[in-house]
């Protein structure tokens, strides 16, 4: 295992390569990693929870868009061919009660059988649509995590699962804040346009340079934080919702699936 | 109640005004009915299906895109604000094992407190859009319900759903085919794009004039057929699945919603 691979390296591998260095114990974010593939948001649940869970994704489209949804004990898909969703992402977060009690880089020991696995769209993968157009994708260039709030915005509640709204931020010189709408609206199967363009505060973030999930990243001076709905959204409504377990992706380490992020554009 | 009255006086009413017509116990198909307001299919099981249910949509997103789920119990909801899902519906289908059983104008005495609704997009909504575009519409220019076909494809299934895709038929004039995809692509949420054009006998339709549901249409000479997935599929899931209850529209029977078709049209 190379543990030195930068982002830059890891950008034209396939997703299957990917998957296996991150069973083989590669630990990093994924943004930039296998351009042009779809990365995925995990959220995995007793089958008990299962409705509730695909009920708030259904009522709340932009922050938990699904992409597919693995049956009971299936811990593989055609999102991951010949995977394993148990060790194919590099590091998890495990709920009980919700609080995180690991971050384990392999769920195996956690398994149980009627574990239904949620894939839910990321906006990683219109970062490659906004790099094609030649937009800045701040914290990629600056080789950290993407910066993610918690907000003072209420997602629409669905049985046990409620909680806040979560954004990811990229800052946009104001004369590319247009484009980065227009071209991220094309893709609402991954979050889509953005929630909210500009003042921070009217969302409950006091603090840009403190995120709650990933790295804060340098504001260039003039530029606008433009903020879209977070895949972390389904996290965050089960540390509120306290169900006796179940496991999320930890933010930035997303699963990467075969899908290309241009199945998801619409016309 | 003026039974006399057609679809033509209807094309302008309010939804809730429409929805009041059906409660006193107006029966006619909905095409046409409070344009420019989204019509809806249903789906009522017990919430010990209610999961299959919801994933069998989200695989199966073409025919079942979900606008709306009422919780458990729940007999009204933000897309029929005041509405009584129970009976504002001009008629409904009840199957017992698969089977229907009753296609009552009012489904109070059979309502059980553990009932999950599912309210489906339906692709009235872009007949609108049609309209607008002067493009033809045959079943409301003949006055009839549109003709809806049992396929020989197959949905995903997800867990005790499975049947085939139903579709939805319209013939286009040939060189308006093109404007009729263009057009209906901008509203994914209520079956979008057509999923075939043409050459019927590919879907296993062995006698156009004779739909599975709906009634027959006049395809005028030259016109190419065109077929949009259609919200009936569920049903015929349902017929397949054989769950001990579940209740449907009776096809081109809607839910008229409060939703403006325009609230679905995609950039």
């Amino acid at each position: 295992m190379n543990t030195a691979a930068t982002t830059e390296d890891l950008s034209k591998i396939s997703p299957q390569q990917a998957r296996e260095l991150f069973r083989d114990g590669l630990v990093v974010p994924t943004a930039g990693i296998s351009l042009g593939y779809a990365q995925a948001n995990l959220m995995i649940v007793p089958k008990d929870m299962a409705f509730d869970v695909l009920l708030f994704a259904q009522r709340n489209p932009k922050p938990c868009p699904i992409l597919g949804v693995l049956d009971a004990g299936e811990t593989s898909g055609p999102l991951l061919k010949g995977g394993d969703i148990r060790t194919d992402v590099p590091q998890y977060v495990v709920y009980e009660n919700g609080v995180a009690i690991d971050t384990p880089t392999d769920i195996t020991s956690y398994w149980r059988d009627d574990f239904v696995t949620f894939i839910i769209g990321c906006s990683f993968t219109f970062e490659t649509a906004l790099l094609e157009a030649n937009l800045p994708v701040a914290h990629i260039a600056q080789g950290v995590n993407v910066p993610m709030y918690r907000t003072n915005v209420r997602c629409e509640s669905a049985g046990k699962m409620g909680g806040p709204l979560v954004v990811s931020m990229r800052p946009m010189p104001a004369n590319l804040v247009p484009d980065a709408v227009r071209i991220t609206s094309r893709y609402p199967a991954v979050h889509g346009a953005p929630v909210h363009i500009g003042n921070p505060e009217e969302l409950g973030i006091t603090d840009i340079n403190s995120p709650d999930f990933g790295d804060p990243v340098v504001i260039p001076e003039g530029q606008i934080p433009v903020f879209w709905a977070c895949g972390v959204t389904p996290q965050a409504a089960v540390m509120e919702s306290k169900p006796s377990i179940a496991i999320g992706h930890a933010p930035g380490h997303m699963l990467i699936t075969d899908a290309k992020d241009s199945q998801y554009l619409v016309p």
